[in-house]
């Protein structure tokens, strides 16, 4: 039934090896976004950098809770309301400021993110003091203590390095960032990072029966709809896509195409004149290149080209839309995911069909469909020219080879898109 | 507990709900990724726009295989190969042609996307023709009759309208376009839509902890990871967003940054200083605006602004980065999601817990985690300041209000990132 899909991704996997070794480009932190990092960003610093509060409140030392020779600010503070305990209080602590250490018996009024002071061990929030408020502007010397009911060690502390280690490899190469990844490098103190710039990929469209964009359709032709979703579907992941049409059957135009997209692409696209007809202009053009032609055991997305032109990776794509589409996803994607770190390869879940399938055997069959509460439904038939049907969905069911019919509630494999 | 996230959401709706009603525009297909249509797309032409073969093969009329008066192109041809019977050889259809009628007992050799000929109302595949190829450039004239099986009619016959129907609304207003939205679009023969423009959104991280990007840290401070976490991830969704730094706690120098992004920017977005301390930078920069400051009854994300600068919608987001974060996740980002149609909304699914959870009564707790296998594991703690457990985080876990504690296997809400 031709060759799997497992090893068309491998003979991928081996066409576009090479590319993984290119040189790195050190990119802005925010220009980096979607990119996949070529090397691993070791942490200069912890994180936090330094023990600090998580809460606006009152920096303490626990131990005077029990320890009857602290000096206090008033008396009868022991107790005195409830379990609470009276503090002077030392000067507040705003964040980004550097506090003298705390003395036995002071409370330090401290703001979230600031750095504790030394001697202090927890921090009581603000609003569980007596008065629950921050003093005025100049609380040294002043008279009124605060009341503070007592506490455990460690209590609303983050302690040094309790997120991140210094030193620790926290983004390995090959991840891809996005923008948690990148705030955590801006964490870090970061300002750039060494990341595999987009592949520059040439898509080519071909097929005596497109018509040109906006023109009115003759009789027998069509739009191209393969160059703006294949080059979508490769921009949306992160690539340098650009489109090039050939709308004609003549191999001598498609080849000129391909000679030039030689010239500048990192790997060239076509979609069409891959099969088993007549006149397969992608076939035709590319008949004196290392280039082969195969059939996959895959519906939609049978036939399929892999070589090379001029030297620079070629992948033949079928030209109907649904299955040009799917062979990025099922084929191309995942191999760039796995060799890059980026694009990210589509989530795999498994959910229960809502409806009955049929699929045919020997072929592993791609359906478009939507997950739709607990369970997933196809959208449209499995015909490759049901573009109207993909634009509605939100999933792809994989059924393996050697199903053939599965009844609603049956398990299946489903990407999310 | 302070407002409740769904009273929060409504009040943002509220407040950007102006936005909604902006002049669109137009862009060409691959310049609309990723922004949500403006208008109704109606097909101007059906898809596929004529009766074409979903098979490189044979195109014949059916009802010759069941007529004794149909000229066959050789004698014993019916029935004369296990079920075949022979019909003379028409002209080849390649793709883009006009064929003429197809005559009874003939048989055209037709490519995948060609226009059926006038009379023919099914495909042979051309593996299953006895020969299984095409016959050479100039078939006409040829003595050799071709053998081919019975089918029904209407086998690989993809017909008119099956997928879009002309005048159709194929895409509505609010429709994230992605690549085979505009696929579609281009198969329809269109070659611009209209669109949302990106919101121009201003970022505004403050405090006087922050130091400078790349400097070595002084005591007490910290790098900012909010500028880049939250302009990172609002341009992931397809905003315009552009980040700026103030790194101090004077309210003057906050009001400078504010009253300058109130000139270009339609929504301006600050991180830190809305929370309980002394020294809140942004409470103290808006104390004379239209802004109110509310805690919500979320974990993180508590402390929140809300109001206008200028007349420029502000909201004022904590300054924890987790806390930032979360409050475009689960406050900002579904309200454009639906006022504007983009960015999408996050897919929620259901999922067991992998470990056990505590949460505060009264508030909707936010976790981060990890989707493996069939169950979701957390990462981190819930701590507001795990910037690393962030970025190694591929879900949200959200725990309603009334939930305080919940065993390993309960099922929860889970937002896939």
């Amino acid at each position: 039934m031709g060759r799997s899909v497992s090893a068309h991704r491998a003979a991928i996997r081996g066409l576009l090896a090479p590319l993984a070794a290119r040189e790195p480009e050190v990119r802005a932190l925010v220009d980096a976004l979607g990119l996949a990092l070529a090397r691993d960003v070791v942490a200069p610093v912890s994180l936090p950098p330094f023990d600090n509060s998580q809460m606006d409140g009152f920096a303490v030392r626990t131990a005077d809770f029990r320890d009857p020779d602290v000096a206090t600010g008033g008396e009868g503070a022991r107790d005195g309301a409830g379990g609470l305990r009276a503090f002077s209080l030392a000067a507040s602590i705003p964040a980004g400021a550097v506090p003298g250490p705390l003395s036995a018996g002071q409370a330090a009024p401290i703001m979230t993110g600031a750095m504790m002071p030394e001697g202090a061990d927890a921090v009581v929030p603000v609003e569980h003091a007596v008065p629950p408020r921050f003093p005025g502007p100049s609380p040294l010397g002043s008279a009124d203590p605060v009341l503070l009911p007592e506490i455990k060690p460690g209590t609303f502390v983050r302690l040094v390095g309790s997120d991140v280690a210094e030193g620790a490899v926290v983004l390995a190469a090959g991840t891809r960032l996005g923008p948690a990844q990148l705030g955590l490098a801006a964490g870090l103190g970061l300002t750039e990072v060494s990341v595999w710039r987009p592949l520059r990929v040439a898509v080519v469209s071909t097929g005596a029966e497109l018509a040109e964009p906006g023109a009115v359709l003759g009789l027998g032709q069509i739009h191209d709809a393969n160059g703006t979703l294949l080059t979508a579907a490769l921009r949306e992941a992160g690539l340098d896509a650009r489109a090039t049409a050939v709308r004609s059957d003549e191999p001598a135009a498609l080849r000129e195409a391909l000679d030039d997209a030689a010239t500048w692409a990192e790997l060239v696209v076509t979609t069409g004149g891959v099969s088993k007809g007549a006149f397969e202009a992608t076939k035709l053009a590319l008949a004196d290149d290392p280039v082969e032609f195969v059939h996959l055991a895959m519906q939609p997305g049978g036939p399929q080209g892999l070589g090379t032109v001029h030297g620079v990776p070629f992948l033949g794509f079928p030209g109907n839309p649904v299955s040009c589409w799917v062979s990025w996803e099922v084929l191309l994607r995942p191999v760039l995911a796995e060799l890059l770190g980026a694009p990210a390869p589509r989530r795999r879940i498994v959910l229960p069909l809502a409806e009955p399938l049929d699929s045919p055997a020997g072929k592993l069959q791609v359906r478009r469909a939507r997950v739709d509460g607990g369970a997933v439904a196809l959208v449209g038939g499995p015909g490759s020219h049901l573009l109207g049907a993909l634009a509605a969905s939100d999933a792809l069911v994989l059924v393996p080879e050697d199903v053939t019919d599965l009844p609603p509630g049956a398990n299946v494999e489903v990407w999310l898109l």
